[in-house]
């Protein structure tokens, strides 16, 4: 099985998977991963999608990085763990290219689905999308330090991601489930493990969705 | 103008446009720039491509990232270049991928072709193919130090690349020119700079080409 979080900067995603992790490593491989990232090379793609530069990045620049990350990552990590019949959680995939790339910076959406298309073999099964106001996750986030390529981004670009992620719930119920991230770190894991549970008994996401 | 350089290892790319250069200088503004390479970030990915790696690259990645590479290549340099009315010398560009990565890593040529189609806004006026044998290539770039990860390779791998150039140069008249690249740095010179003149002068590529 094949999860994916994603969601605007704080609202929740690496903590709601540093637990889920936990819960699910007692019955099952677990392989806790992210994107972009996820391999040594796909790290230090990663690296070069975050560090702040002089020179201005194109945005088909960024978008190619990461799907090159992406083609990485898949065939070094993701795909072999599926295989070997793990569970994979993945913080960030491929909406976080749409909601990022395509709301964000502008990019055709055809664009990114072509690639996607064309270089991405397994999609999630599962996709949680943590819902939060952007300014929300902003204030959780605040104490992290230097701010990376992204972070330093104005407001406006975060709602359009957000606004983008919104779209993307609504188009693929059958794969996404939005979960209100305003809920405490707890109660966004128990909600998030039952959902899992019942894809694992058998169920359908769109079974599930409360949407 | 822009035109392009391509044949496999060691066939005299680099040395035919550094003449080039000194000569078209005399009357025009000409930038000499290259691929995977061209701006301080596309360096930097080419240093992720060459760099031999513990970890294996897939071929999918080293498309996009050559790809990522020439966004910003097209973006920064070219674009800008040929607007201001330069001549763009570039050492290797589209027809590379097709001939390393469909001839030599055996992508399919037509995921090659739908990122050209989506990401390069500029193709060349003109392409030189450096045509000799492999061999006589590597005989004469093999004074060059430690390997690089695309020098590592076993002759086959070039050998599909110099077919992979036969078959390009076969299929577009209109745009590739074959020089006999056994010839003296000298006559390569003379021969490359008179068609280049030529195409200055108003004719069209298949009108010079002598294939
Ligand atoms: N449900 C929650 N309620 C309140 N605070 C939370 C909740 N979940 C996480 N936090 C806190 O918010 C901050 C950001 O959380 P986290 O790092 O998990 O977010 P993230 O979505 O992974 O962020 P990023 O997109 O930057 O990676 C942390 O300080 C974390 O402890
Ligand atoms: N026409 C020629 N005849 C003989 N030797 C040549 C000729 N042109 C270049 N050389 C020599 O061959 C070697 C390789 O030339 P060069 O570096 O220009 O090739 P290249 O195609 O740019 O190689 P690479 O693909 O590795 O960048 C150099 O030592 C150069 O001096
Ligand atoms: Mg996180
Ligand atoms: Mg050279």
């Amino acid at each position: 099985m094949f999860i994916s979080f994603e969601g605007t900067e704080g609202v929740g995603k690496s903590t709601l998977i540093a637990s889920l992790n936990q819960s699910l490593s007692e019955k099952s491989a677990v392989v806790l991963t992210r994107e972009p990232g996820g391999t040594p090379l796909a790290e230090q793609i990663r690296e070069l999608l975050l560090t702040p530069k002089q020179e201005q990045m194109n945005p088909a620049t960024e978008l190619l990085l990461i799907y090159a990350a992406r083609a990485q990552h898949l065939d070094q990590v993701i795909v072999p763990a599926l295989s070997a019949n793990k569970i994979v959680l993945c913080d960030r995939f491929v909406d976080a290219s749409v909601a990022y790339q395509h709301g964000g910076r502008g990019m055709d959406k055809s664009q990114i689905d072509l690639l996607t298309d064309t270089f991405v073999a397994k999609m999630p099964d599962l996709t949680f999308w943590l819902d939060l106001p952007v300014e929300q996750g902003m204030q959780r986030a605040k104490n992290r330090g230097a701010l990376d390529r992204f972070e330093q981004e104005k407001i406006e670009f975060f709602q359009r991601i957000q606004a983008s992620y919104r779209q993307l719930a609504e188009q693929h119920p059958q794969r996404i489930i939005r979960l209100d991230a305003s809920q405490s770190a707890k109660q966004l894991h128990q909600q998030a493990l039952e959902i899992i549970e019942k894809f694992l008994g058998g169920k359908a996401v769109s079974e599930i969705n409360p949407m």
